[in-house]
C-alpha cells in the first residue's frame, strides 16, 4: 500500500501524480475489502464510488468546499483521503469510527446523513447560506439513482431548480438502491446509461434537423426546447430547470474532475451523471451487490460469511410467515421499500410476483399506497424498518389510521440495531404508533408469537403494527403460547414480589433479571405486555398492590412509551403504584454492538437489576 | 337554480341534455359562492374544478368508478353532485358535511384526504387492488400542479409509471398551490400551458424531420424516444413512464369528457393535463385566489368579509415578531411551504426577499434544506402549519436534532382548529416533538409571550419549537412577564389549592377554571408551563406536597404528551402527587367550532371544572 501511506490528510491525494491515481484506487479497494471483510460494513457502495471520491477531493478544496453524502455509507473513501484510514480497524465499533459522515469526526464531513435522499435539500441550504453571506465555496450533493426515488430528493431539485449561483448534484447511478432499483425515473437513467454511441447518432440527427428546418429551428424557442432533447439525455432534468451534464463514466477519475471543472463554471443547480458499478474490483459484490450492501465479515478469498453458523432472524420468520399466511388468504398482498431483501420479502416476491410490490426508496408512498389498496379490499403488509417508517409518519396518520384501513406494518429493526448507529436506531416507533388514534401495536417475546402477532394482525381488519428487533428471533419461552387477545398481556410467571412488565425484545431481558433476582431471594414476576397500545389496564388495575415494585421495560425512547402510558394510567386512575420504567434516555445512540448499546442506555440485565436493588432497597 | 334542483343525487347530472350543462356549471358556481358566502370554506379551488368534476360525473360511473380527490378541499362540486347540496347549509360546521371527502358521507367518497400529494399514491392501490381482485373500473386521481411539488406525489409517479393496466391522472393545472406554485416543474408547465399554437408547430417540426431524416428515426428507438419531444409538450412526464394528454381547457366540458374517453383506453397510467382557473367566475376569487383559498364568511357583492372586526392573530403576532427579528439579526431567514400568507411571511417576503424561501409544498424539503442553512451559518425559521409538520417527523430527528442544528419551528395551527376538521387539527406535534432528543419544545400563553418565545428561540442555538394555536392571540395576562429561562415555567398565580399547570392556550382556560374554582370557594393557583421539553421538574419537585391536586392542561392527545411526562416523572421520583391530566382523548376530533371541539373532547374550562370538581369530592 505505497500509495496509500502517502495518503494522511486532506488533500494528500492532491501531491500524488496523475499516472499513479489508479493505482491508489486499486489500493483503496484492496484497503476496503480487507478491513469490511474484518469488520463488516457497507462494501459493495463504497467500491463503486472510489474513483468518483478521488475526483472530487481532486476537484474541490476540502474542507472549505462542502461536499453532502446522501445516506452516507458510502463515504468510507471520503475518510480515508481525509485521515481516517486507521480508524477502520474499529469501523462501526463503540468508540470506533462512525460507518456514515459525523461532523464530529472531521470537518471535512459538513452533514450527518444515514436516512436517504436529503442531500440535495441540505447542499442547496448550504449554497443558499453561502450566497447570503458572501462565501466563495463549492457546494456538492452526492445522491444515488436509488435515492432519487425518495420523495424530498423531487422536492428539493424542483426547489434547486430556482438558483442563480452553483450548487453541484452529482447523480451516483448504479441502477440500484439496496435491491435493484425500480420506478420509472430507473428505467429512464438506464436508457441514458446505455446508449452507447448515442453522442453521435443525437449529433447526427441534430446535423440533419438543422439542414432540414433551419428556420424552424432557429425562430422559435418552444421548438429548440425540445430540440432540446435531442441534443441532451438528461431532459428529465433539464425540464425541471437543472443543467445536465453527462454520462460519464464513474470509473475514469480524468472525465469525472473534468466534469466537475465544467460543472463549477455554472451559475445555477447543475447535476453531472456519474455512472458507476456498484462492487466494482470484488467479484463476489459485483455480482451480489445487494448481499454487500451491508455485509457481516466474510472470507475475502470466497465472500462467504465468516461466521456461517447463523440463527433464524425474526426477518427469517416473517419471511416464511408470510408465505403461509399468504397461502390461506389470497388478499394479502406485501410491500417493500426497496429493502426486498432486508426485510425478507424475497421468497414471497418469488412466489407471488403479482402480490408483491417494490415501491423504491419512498415510505411516503408505499404507505398511502398500502391505504389505496386495502381501500380497494385487499390485506396489505408493509414490511419496513423502524428507522425509515419514520418518513411515513403524517401518512400513517392521515391515510391508515383516519381511515381505519386494515394495513399492517411489519416493523423490523425495532429497537436497537448496533454497528449502523444513531440514524438506525429504531427507537422512537412505540412512541409515534402510541399517539396515533385508532392504531394497534404489537411487540412479540419470541419467534413463535411473532407469527401468531402477524397472523392476528391480519385479522383485525384495522390498522396495525408488530414491531421485532433485528438479528436472532428469540427461541426460549415457547411453551407459553395463550392466544393473542386484543390489548391483553400474558403472565409468563406469578410469584409476586417484583414485576417485570416488559415489551417484546424485553421478555428476554427480564427472564436474565428475574435469575439474577431470584438467586439474591427476591420473587420476581414476568408479564408479557405484548400490546402497547391498547394497553392490558385490567391486568394493571389487578397488578397494583400486588407487587413491591411494577417495572416497565422497553427498548424504545422513554418519552411517548409504554413506561409513561403506564405511569399515566396509574396517575389518572388514583392508584400510588410504586413503578419503575426502563426506557432509553432522552439521547441518541452512537454505533456498537448491540450488547454494549443496551449497557450504555441501561437496559440490559444488569443494569434493570441494579435500578431494581436501588428502589428496593430505599 | 332550475338545473341543480335536478341533481337530487350521484348521476343525475348524465340526464341533463348537453347544452344545459354550462349553465348547470353557472349554477353551481352561484351556489357555491353563496354558500362559502355564509358558511365560509374553500371557495377558489372550487369555482376552478366545476367543470372538470361534472366532465369526471359524466364520464365516469359513481360509485362503481373512484375518484381520489388530493386534498379534498376541491370536492364541493362532487359532493353538490352526489345528493349532498342540502348539507351546504351546516358545511364545516359540528354535526354538517364537512370540507373534504369522507368516506362516512357518501358511497362516492372512496378516500378521505385533507393532507396534500397523496391521492396518486391511493389510486395506485385501488387500481392495484382492482387488477387482482378482477375488478373493471375506473380510478382516477384528480391532483393540482401545487400538490406535485410534494415528494410523495412524485413517489407514486415513479411506481405508477410500471402499471401494465389504467390508472389515470387527472393534473389539475391552475398555477397555484395556495400561494402561487414555484419551483422548476411549475415553470414547466407554464410553458405548456401558454404554448398557444404549439400543437400546430410540433406537426410542422415533425414533418420536416421526418422527410429529412427517415432512416434514423425509424430505425433507432433512441432517438424516436428523444423525437417524441417534438410531438409530446408533457415530456417530463413521458420520460417517466406515464403516458401524458393535454393540455386541456379545463371549462370545457365536452373537451375533458372526451379526454377521459381516451384516456380510459389506455393500458397504462394516463396524465391528463387540464387547465383551470383558480376562482373561476367570481371576480373577487378569481382576482385574490390565496384569499379565497380558505375564506371566512364574506360579502359576495364586495368579496370583503363580514365580520371585519378581526383581533391580531397568532399568526399576525408572528408576522410583526419576525421582522424585528429580521432586522436585528441578518443571519435570521425564513421558509415557508407554499403557506406565505397562512403562517404569515408576507411581510417579509416584501421585506427581504433574499432571505425568504417558499419551496413548495414539500414539507421534507423544508426541514432538510433549513438544516443545510443551518449548516451553512444561517438561523433559519420554519413557519408551518402543526398538522403539516407531521410530513417531516423523519427530517425533524435525523437531520435537525441528531446534528443540534439551529432550526427554529415557528408552528401555527396546534391544537384544534376548528372547521377543517380532522385532517388538520394540530394535536400531535407536543408528542412527536417531545420524543426527538435534543429538541426544546415551548408554548406561550399569550401573543407577547410568544414574541419572547420566538426570540429565545431563535437565540438557543440548538433546535427549538414554539407551538401556538390559531385565531386571535390572547391578550392578557400581559403584567406576567418573567423573562424565559430554559425549561423554567411560570408561576402566575400561587395561593394553594389546585394547582393549574398549563400549556400554552391552556393557560387561558386554566384563568376560567380557577374563576369558577374560587367562587366555590376552592382555593386555585395558576403556573404557565412555558415549556414542554425540557419540563421544569424544579417546579414539579417542589409542587408536590403543596397542592391538593396538580392538573395538567394541554391542547394535544394525551399519549406522548405533557400530562404523561409529568405522571412518568413523579413515578419515577417516587413521589406520590395527585394528579390530573387533561388533554385531547385518543381519537381524531371532528370539525365544528373551537369552543364546540373544546367541549366534545373535554378541554374546556367547564369539563376541567366538573373533572378536578369530581377528584377532590372523592
Amino acid at each position: 500500500m505505497a500509495l496509500l501511506d502517502q495518503i494522511q490528510e486532506p488533500n494528500d491525494i492532491k501531491k500524488l501524480p496523475q499516472n499513479e491515481l489508479d493505482d491508489l484506487a486499486e489500493e483503496i479497494r484492496r484497503f476496503l475489502v480487507r478491513n469490511v471483510s474484518m469488520t463488516g460494513g457497507h462494501l459493495a457502495s463504497n467500491l463503486g464510488v472510489v474513483e468518483l471520491t478521488m475526483a472530487l477531493h481532486l476537484a474541490l478544496d476540502l474542507p472549505k468546499d462542502k461536499i453532502v453524502w446522501d445516506v452516507g455509507h458510502q463515504s468510507y473513501t471520503h475518510k480515508i483521503l481525509t485521515g481516517r484510514k486507521y480508524g477502520f480497524m474499529k469501523l462501526r465499533q463503540y468508540g470506533g469510527i462512525s460507518g456514515f459522515p459525523k461532523r464530529s469526526e472531521s470537518d471535512c464531513d459538513v452533514y450527518d446523513s444515514g436516512h436517504s435522499s436529503t442531500s440535495v435539500s441540505a447542499a442547496l441550504g448550504m449554497a443558499r447560506a453561502r450566497d447570503l453571506l458572501g462565501g466563495k465555496e463549492t457546494i456538492v450533493a452526492v445522491i444515488g439513482d436509488g435515492a432519487l426515488t425518495g420523495g424530498v430528493a423531487y422536492e428539493a431539485l424542483n426547489d434547486a431548480s430556482q438558483m442563480k449561483s452553483n450548487l453541484i448534484i452529482i447523480l451516483n447511478d448504479n441502477n440500484m438502491s439496496i435491491s435493484p432499483n425500480v420506478g420509472g425515473l430507473s428505467s429512464y437513467l438506464s436508457e441514458i446509461r446505455t446508449s452507447d454511441g448515442y453522442i453521435q447518432l443525437r449529433d447526427k440527427i441534430h446535423n440533419s434537423l438543422s439542414d432540414a428546418v433551419p428556420g424552424v429551428v432557429k425562430g422559435i424557442s418552444r421548438a429548440k426546447q425540445s430540440l432540446k432533447s435531442l441534443m441532451v439525455p438528461g431532459m428529465f432534468f433539464e425540464e425541471m430547470g437543472i443543467t445536465y451534464l453527462g454520462p460519464v463514466d464513474g470509473h475514469n477519475i480524468k472525465s469525472i474532475v473534468k466534469s466537475i471543472e465544467v460543472a463549477k463554471r455554472v451559475n445555477k443547480a447543475v447535476l453531472i451523471h456519474v455512472c458507476t458499478k456498484k462492487g466494482k474490483g470484488y467479484l463476489p459484490a459485483e455480482r451480489k451487490p445487494s448481499q454487500f450492501h451491508g455485509t457481516p465479515p466474510f472470507i475475502v478469498k470466497t465472500g462467504k460469511p465468516a461466521n456461517s453458523q447463523k440463527a433464524a432472524s425474526y426477518t427469517d420468520v416473517f419471511s416464511t410467515e408470510v408465505l403461509k399466511i399468504a397461502e390461506n388468504d389470497p388478499a394479502m398482498v406485501a410491500i417493500t421499500a426497496a429493502m426486498e431483501d432486508g426485510v425478507g420479502l424475497h421468497s414471497f416476491h418469488i412466489r407471488y410476483p403479482n402480490r408483491f410490490f417494490d415501491v423504491g426508496i419512498a415510505e411516503q408512498h408505499a404507505v398511502s399506497f398500502a391505504a389505496g389498496l386495502a381501500a380497494g379490499g385487499l390485506k396489505p403488509i408493509f414490511a419496513v424498518y423502524s428507522t425509515f417508517l419514520q418518513r411515513a409518519y403524517d401518512e400513517i396518520v392521515e391515510d391508515v389510521c383516519l381511515q381505519q384501513l386494515p394495513v399492517v406494518f411489519a416493523v423490523d429493526r425495532a429497537g436497537l440495531v448496533g454497528a449502523d448507529g444513531e440514524t438506525h436506531q429504531g427507537i422512537f416507533d412505540l412512541s409515534y404508533f402510541s399517539a396515533m388514534p385508532g392504531m394497534t401495536v404489537m411487540a412479540p417475546k419470541n419467534g413463535l408469537e411473532m407469527r401468531e402477532m402477524l397472523k392476528f394482525a391480519l385479522e383485525l381488519g384495522k390498522p396495525a403494527a408488530v414491531r421485532y428487533p433485528r438479528g436472532a428471533a428469540y427461541t426460549g419461552l415457547v411453551e407459553h403460547r395463550a392466544p393473542i387477545e386484543l390489548g391483553k398481556a400474558e403472565m409468563l410467571y406469578d410469584e409476586g414480589g417484583v414485576l417485570l412488565l416488559a415489551v417484546g425484545s424485553m421478555v428476554k431481558t427480564a427472564l436474565q433479571v428475574k435469575e439474577t433476582l431470584n438467586a439474591q431471594g427476591i420473587e420476581c414476576s414476568i408479564a408479557n405486555a405484548r400490546f402497547v397500545k391498547p394497553m392490558d389496564t385490567e391486568l394493571l388495575r389487578e397488578a397494583a398492590g400486588e407487587y413491591h415494585l411494577i417495572v416497565t421495560m422497553e427498548e424504545n425512547v422513554h418519552s411517548g412509551g409504554f413506561g409513561e402510558h403506564v405511569a399515566a394510567w396509574y396517575a389518572e386512575e388514583e392508584m400510588q403504584v410504586p413503578l419503575l420504567q426502563i426506557a432509553i434516555p432522552d439521547t441518541f445512540v452512537t454505533h456498537g454492538s448491540p450488547q454494549e448499546l443496551c449497557r450504555l442506555t441501561g437496559i440490559d440485565a444488569d443494569s434493570v437489576v441494579a435500578k431494581i436493588l436501588q428502589r428496593i432497597e430505599k
